[in-house]
């Protein structure tokens, strides 16, 4: 079973495409369990079983687990083992380099890690992939369009006609030969989103950006589809509540996510229904 | 003093411009070793130790140490505190993400780890790399050029007149405003890094691909001078030899390399002084 199989039937079994990122922030969880040790685990730990209903992924974000050093490390080691069947796991590293290193990146998310997915940045282009590719099983997401303002001094160059971001695009679709790679697209320019999609239509799309950083689930989804999609959701789930409910209160965040993914997937197959309608 | 203030103080306190690349690969520590507890951190102390008169940096390739797991990483803050004083430590970390995550690598490295610079990806853009650059002391190395073939990838692209790693030189020009910017460029393209001197001549480079790369000492240094350059070779050093004597090895790998570079030097210099004469 490839990674884009696995990752259509969780989609459809679960009528899901969220995906909870988990970027513990020792000054944004609940001040009652700031006191208690390894709290950051037990925060993550109850975030992750609470909405993992809803959700079909789970991304790390590997800054917030270094930033606590070794142990930070070991959080995310434990932190791995307690996300369900019936979710993916994926590394979000952006990690790049040349093949020798980039090998032992690889080993150290997929064989150490047992993650089953990880995000790659591509500047340093083929070869540098290489090692991450070469786990047919797994899925390796690309850096393709990010969701922050200065994406547009690397990926928009040289001009608005053939933006770098197309020709990364293109570039993983050619790489795609195990149906393992995607692209990261933000959720914050649903224009250019569509326009990806467009240029690389078998790529699932792992797309962050949604709530704190400003995108919006009904355009995103309007501009992409909902088939091959993660929606990434991280500050407004995890610090849906500040209080001893945070963990009921992210189930809740996931859940309304979730809800609202399927509504704007529901009045897209009416509308394709009406369309077939109108041609017959 | 800024970054660069110190890295030119070094180079002309040591007459060297070497910076040895630390990549610990189990599979290639001298046998003898590998049956001792605890012998990568033995192996690249006893490295360090050896090199540190020759040397001015020491880049330790983050890929070595993660695939070790949270072990990995303890290695890592204890080998930070075995290099000497007269001696710069770089984060090999080719990190890279938004403001929010890029604050917490920043953090890893700076403050938990306490290295005086890193390796940063640029694809990401200004607001990505301003949480590195707001330490303003600390030297932040933007990969640029990279010494491997899928550099031409991405980083050639659109077209020869005009390849994306010119864009990044002049993007990482215009961000230096605490002398505290850097880039990454491979020995393997010395007519490039001709190219990338000129079009940001105040910022060091951080030149990887000597060696096991194919890169050479003499070609490198005539492209681009010997000032406000660090020129590291990792594997030709670390496994200089695989017996008891492996550190000798490595001090004697490290010696000639600087010896090489001096060379050079005063042959450049020697030159610019035939230049002067024949002006007279």
């Amino acid at each position: 079973m490839t990674f884009l199989q696995k990752l259509e039937a969780l989609r459809r079994e679960k009528r899901s495409v969220l995906c909870v990122g988990i970027d513990p922030d020792a000054e944004k969880i609940p001040p009652m369990l700031r006191e208690q040790d390894d709290f950051i685990f037990t925060f993550c730990r109850d975030v992750i079983e609470a909405t993992a209903p809803h959700a079909i992924a789970f991304k790390f974000n590997f800054a917030f687990f270094e930033a606590l050093g070794a142990p930070g490390w070991q959080i995310l080691e434990r932190l791995r083992q307690v996300v369900p069947p019936g979710c993916l796991t994926i590394a979000d590293a952006k990690r790049g380099d040349i093949g020798n290193s980039a090998r032992h990146y690889a080993r150290a998310i997929f064989d150490r890690l047992e993650f089953e997915a990880v995000t790659v940045n591509p500047y340093m282009g083929y070869d540098a992939s290489e090692p991450f590719l070469s786990y047919s099983q797994k899925g390796i997401f690309f850096l393709c369009l990010t969701s922050n303002p200065g994406a547009a001094d690397v990926q928009f160059y040289p001009d608005p006609e053939r933006p770098l971001y197309h020709r990364v695009a293109e570039l993983v679709a050619g790489w795609n030969r195990h149906d393992n790679c995607g692209l990261v697209a933000g959720a914050t320019r649903p224009a250019q989103l569509a326009e990806i999609r467009r240029l690389a239509p078998r790529l699932p799309l792992l797309i962050p950006g949604i709530g704190a950083q400003g995108g919006s689930v009904a355009a995103t989804l309007q501009a992409v589809g909902d088939a091959n999609v993660l929606i990434s959701a991280s500050r407004s789930i995890l610090y849906a509540s500040d209080g001893a409910d945070y963990a009921r209160a992210a189930a809740g965040a996931a859940a309304a996510l979730q809800r609202e993914m399927r509504q704007v997937s529901i009045k897209r197959m009416n509308f394709r229904e009406l369309e077939k309608l109108r041609r017959t």
